[in-house]
């Protein structure tokens, strides 16, 4: 105990003698090239922080919210989460032999991706009921954590967790050291985020707000389970994302990142509050480094985002410019 | 800045002069009795939070969720929150007409609050649905705030939020200290708690979880609202609760407080878990300073509860013995 005060004691001699630290010869944010972008990101965690500035923000009102997908990570050739799926039809196929002549499984196990999609959104709720009900949350759980820490990128061979944006890990890391509680708001599963969130962005399963199916609270010899039903009960997407948000964290965030017209709506909700608010779009630019899509794109569309994110003077991150390493080697 | 750093001078100073503080000396739940149960608290938290203990959970890991009506306030005669929506039909009768030939609306306007509660929770959904929609969510929060700041208790003639138990106030307050995040897990509307939750238990809205109803998101002059419609989104009760905590938690809490038969399935998947585990029950034993009920009551019944409490050796609060107060006058 002694020696504990002792350097708390040390520590104020070497503060008192030491003056004040110059806060801005730390770059927060190694990865981004000095720009318009970087610089809207530093000049609003000032003001909002800083005391005695007129848009100081208390820390508890400090929350950021973040889509994933396109945002925090990649997302070609799919949404990652829908190749996890596909590789669980896989597995799951000996047990299932109707599956040889049920769309959308029978193409997808002749390897034909495209017509299993034929019918868009119905096929992929169809894929995720088939591989994501049916067990417990436990077993879920150890499915996706399995997967996370092993399979590997059809054209990167990456691990997934390896194409998270370095940038974005930064940019996370900034906001919390300045006190902001940071958020996922994905239409990604929550269940198929969380086991690697925290490990991977430093997000606590609290604060991953996703998608997600109905659960079931059932004994089994006499011991309480929770079982994954094959029925959403969440699709967290454009205007639910305000939605959820406002039923999950219950305050309206100051700032807000995503990549795609789905996060359009979230974008809105978090501007049209009162007093300072940042909303920053991740523009896929990088057809080298990484993808380059937008206006056109059938996952992750930027259209009606750009057009807006240009009329409000939004933050657009164009990925190839701003950012000086995409994944971290 | 140099006065700042002057004062953590001053503090190694004191503190390295005084000698070591023993925390044992400082009680954190004055207004316990001495007693089993609050030893049985001290006990758990000294566990779980002591270096080299055997029992150390991570911080992150010390969840605690409690509910609320009967556990961190009163619930008698009534849950507050129909009170407060009896109020508001009393407001809402002069644009409802109709409500005059139309039950449970008609003997409620005559002021036979049991006749309005005849067909049970079908009456209480119609009040509900009536008082609680068909406005914005920012328009119920005005509402909700109004109301908690004025409206006084039909017998104590206390506010509302004078009628929260000082014992757990302390409780609340004592695990935050030890770095535990505590949740409201009530069968009460997330909306009608958080505009006062934190600032009269400290718990922010994101972590109140709790029934609600659904919201839509609608642009109104080009301006995002969010809209509450008259239909439930979740009841958070029972089997629920479990529910409830893993989409919105995510995590297994390790320590669980409630006072009734409907926190009993959120008791029993807090201490399936492994590890150190912490269950308690209020228990109603006090007419005179508060009230007392338990296996007969309507609301806030606890009999299949008071018999797991039993059997499975859960800490089980007698208001009566183990409060010094109830209130904080």
């Amino acid at each position: 105990m002694k020696r504990k005060l002792f350097r708390v004691f040390i520590l104020g001699l070497v503060l008192f003698f030491a003056g004040p630290v110059n806060a801005q010869t730390v770059d927060s944010l190694p990865s981004w090239n000095d720009g318009k972008a970087k610089q809207s990101i530093i000049d609003f965690v000032t003001r909002v922080t800083e005391n005695g500035s007129p848009d100081f923000v208390p820390p508890a009102e400090r929350i950021a919210v973040f889509d994933n997908d396109g945002t925090l990570w990649a997302e070609r050739p799919m949404y990652f989460q829908l190749l996890f799926a596909l590789e669980r039809v896989k597995a799951l196929a000996p047990q299932h032999p109707e599956w040889k002549d049920t769309e959308p499984f029978a193409s997808l196990l002749e390897g034909d991706v495209e017509g299993a999609m034929a019918d868009g959104m119905k096929s992929v709720v169809e894929i995720v009921m088939a591989t994501h009900a049916g067990m417990t949350t436990a077993e879920f759980e150890t499915i996706v954590k399995d997967w996370i820490a092993t399979a590997r990128h059809p054209t990167t061979g990456r691990l997934y967790t390896e194409m998270v944006y370095q940038p974005m890990l930064e940019l996370l890391a900034y906001l919390r050291a300045n006190d902001f509680k940071t958020f996922i708001v994905s239409g990604g599963g929550i269940e198929f985020m969380r086991p690697w969130a925290e490990r991977v962005y430093g997000i606590p399963p609290e604060q991953v707000i996703g998608s997600s199916i109905k659960v079931e609270y059932e004994l089994r010899d006499g011991a309480p389970v929770l079982v994954r039903l094959p029925e959403i009960d969440f699709y967290d997407d454009k205007e639910a994302k305000p939605v959820a948000i406002h039923q999950q964290i219950g305050r309206r965030p100051i700032a807000a990142f995503g990549n795609s017209d789905g996060d359009l709506q979230m974008l809105q909700w978090t501007t049209a509050g009162d007093g300072p608010r940042f909303a920053l779009y991740v523009h896929h630019t990088d057809g080298e480094r990484e993808w380059a899509y937008d206006r056109e794109a059938s996952m992750g569309r930027l259209d009606k985002g750009l057009d807006q994110a240009q009329a409000q003077g939004w933050t657009l991150v164009d990925m190839k410019q701003d950012w000086k390493v995409i994944y971290l080697d």
